[in-house]
């Protein structure tokens, strides 16, 4: 079944014959195996070209940043599908880039793209400030969300976002996005009335977009980031195991609240 | 529902307050982001310990070597996801990391473990090649498939094992696991009568064993790699889509050869 | 880490106790197996009550419609993933799963939304034609594809959705939001100057939703219906394997347009 | 890159022309739709062939019983994932299949190749006492799990396999697997020293297999039945969302045991 044109039939990332692998136009073993970093690499990939050193300590500030935060819901359905089903280390990684989605880690991309509206705007207004201010009026009168600021834990500031904003400082990367980053965390509390404040998922964007990185591929950074997450804690599964530990204590938070035959009295949990 | 015992209920990865995120007994924001590489943070949560310039200099060969090898299964699989499914772009590197299995890049953790009772069984015995040779016939008479030992395209050599071999050299990593994974490689074309050279799949446990990578964490190391390869594929899906090409392609190749109600005919595709 | 309001905490689908499993009220055991069929068990789960005889045979009309339609995408990926993978089934069933998108095969709930504002915008109205149009021109004016219609092979019409409203007429479910698709069927071509005809994935929103199911569940009739084909076709890749055929046709569709080194020269493939 | 051997290329479950669609030689608009159920559909695309009346009863019994238990780990998965990632229903119900895995749901296939020894052993020995006997003191010797018997909540029996027992006696079905699978439990307490009793993953291969239904597509049943509870659970999810009461409750189950920088105190949670 034909879906779509299909006109388009090539892909630019990798080519290779029994002696050489080719990577975006690079000899896998003769030029990058050995030569670059894991990070050179994946920039590599993603854009075609062999990252800048201020690009590259960006997207490593970025990656570290994200990574890991602890048991979050990702990380505890990944330890549960492990828990499950221990024949397949993949599946639980799976599940749990599965929920990598727009609530929770994937803001990245939304806030990449609120920002850009910001800088675009900016570029016929002449003020970030004012170019913040409409764009998240509009938003708000919308009914959107803001991605990238508030945080149910850190709620002053998130100590990863001002860190990374230092390292775009220090690598002089800082630019428009960062800009409109500030500006929207400036504007915020008085549009909204809330104290909210910009999270990593913010200034991810902020940094890589000044860099130079894809604004379509700012997702891959968190989901990149939290499969070493998962990694780490699918190893801990292995040797010191808590996924039904983490199903026991949700299931007992929970009541049932439906209708029971007559004579049905639950069990003590 | 309880099940198992659940006397153990800790973790070790990470904790937070509202101003500081631990990871590994570090402080998130000061001691990490912005100082250290992504692939010394991966080594340190996966083995709770910074690396040291070998360690890292060998993982990054790993992951570099392993991450792209073109339209491989599990690249089809998720670009032809993302094709169906554009809303998600975590379910298409789900879907991509699933096929991450026994067969294809799921070998490494196989091959770490064949390569580990070489070199346990040459520690009693005294010769690598002897205990390879045991290993090896073990292996033939159990039907057992030889992991990370032949390939497809690259029949003669893979020539990403023979790097990683450099590299393990270059940086004195090289130890009894590289001995092992060499050992195998010299019997086994006599053994199996087959020329069955050593692919990627044995070299990376061979040289991340060396360098005190954990044995269980193996499979990570594809699983990471590819994650970086699927970003970039789904990057260009989405300006180049080739996704139902891919699909309209493969359902060409198959004929239906079931049976038919009388009178139908298939369409020409 | 707590997300949002926890307020409510609670579950109305099952619990149970060390003799007896309650299921929406009913003693599974004692009530369900044995005596009520797969099909009112899924109505039964998901509305809490068990189905009309006409609510049945829709929800089975609708279930049976949708279930295979060959090697579509995603079970392309399926069938590759068991193939790398078989060792987890259940990744697999996974992996054709993340393709039920918003592209192909999740239309259903999108379809619904859209029949659920002419069905809304008839109310006021009072003509179903009238307000087909001025949906779909609204749809059109915000550059929105009409979920639910067009196929790109059963072009004339969709031999599936035209049975689905037989049978719905049939079992004399047929209301509202039957009426309403067959209006946005009438009126597209008009206004869209192309031959767009209603698919399955229009009509089974406008049948089970005149039988009462929950608009928000709709997604959840492909998915079903999908895992049964699925299984059916990882049972024939376990004893007939086409995986790699497919992935080794869809590869072969592709051309790499990227740079090369000097002097490579890709395999004949 | 060509895989394995590729000789064989056809597929013999569904084809299409625009006017017809084929699912299992049959046509599926004219004699499928509207007039079988869904559980008829799925056994026939599984096996080729429409059920029969004793074939349909026994696995619409094994679907309902198999389909709900709770919050259950993979259902827990499933909300979480949910939760986080709102925007793709798919998504969720993949996260929740992969958790049904060796350990939990995913046993149906292994105890059904342990009732298969024990009914091959039976051919020869002549009882299936002493067959279920020497079987399971095999499995015991090798350190392996017997799948199928033992339940965390369901100790003294699981009511689910007794119940199933029954219909598969109803329906005349009951043939040499429900046999093993009583010698079995009738062994098994004194072999093991543990009051291990059938659950409902032996009785379900048990009565399917003297059904006639595939061995290889065992691992089917449950996680078609599963896929139903998934969907029933994630419309709760959408209406009365309890995902982030589960992985708060979680992650307060568990303490931290790792390094800390000094004068870190953690946050009471």
């Amino acid at each position: 079944m034909k879906i779509g044109r299909q006109t388009h039939r090539a892909s630019a990332i990798c080519t290779s014959n029994a002696a050489t692998i080719v990577v975006r136009g690079r000899d896998l073993c003769e030029e990058l195996i050995g030569h670059i970093s894991f990070t050179d690499h994946v920039w590599l990939l993603i854009t075609g070209e062999l990252p800048s050193e201020a690009q590259r300590r960006v997207f490593d500030a970025a990656l570290v940043a994200i990574a890991e935060h602890g048991l979050v819901p990702s990380v505890q359905a990944s330890r549960m599908t492990l828990a499950a089903a221990p024949e397949a280390l993949q599946g639980a990684v799976a599940a749990g880039l599965l929920g990598c989605g727009s609530v929770i880690l994937g803001a990245a991309e939304d806030a990449g793209r609120l920002l850009h509206e910001v800088v675009t705007r900016t570029g016929s207004s002449g003020s970030t400030q004012t170019a913040a201010s409409e764009v998240v009026r509009e938003y708000r009168d919308a009914q959107r969300a803001i991605p990238g600021y508030g945080h149910p834990l850190h709620k002053g500031y998130d100590p990863r976002a001002r860190r990374l904003l230092d390292v775009a400082k220090q690598t002089q990367v800082r630019g428009r996005y960062v800009e409109a980053a500030e500006a929207i965390d400036s504007v915020l509390p008085e549009i909204t009335g809330k104290p909210l404040a910009m999270n990593v998922s913010a200034a991810i964007p902020a940094i890589l977009l000044d860099a130079g990185y894809p604004l379509l591929a700012l997702k891959g950074a968190p989901l990149l980031a939290r499969t070493a997450s998962l990694i780490a804690h699918l190893l801990e599964e292995r040797s010191r195991p808590i996924g039904f530990v983490l199903s026991h204590a949700g299931a007992a938070a929970i009541d049932y609240d439906g209708p029971k035959p007559d004579g049905f009295v639950a069990d003590d949990r």
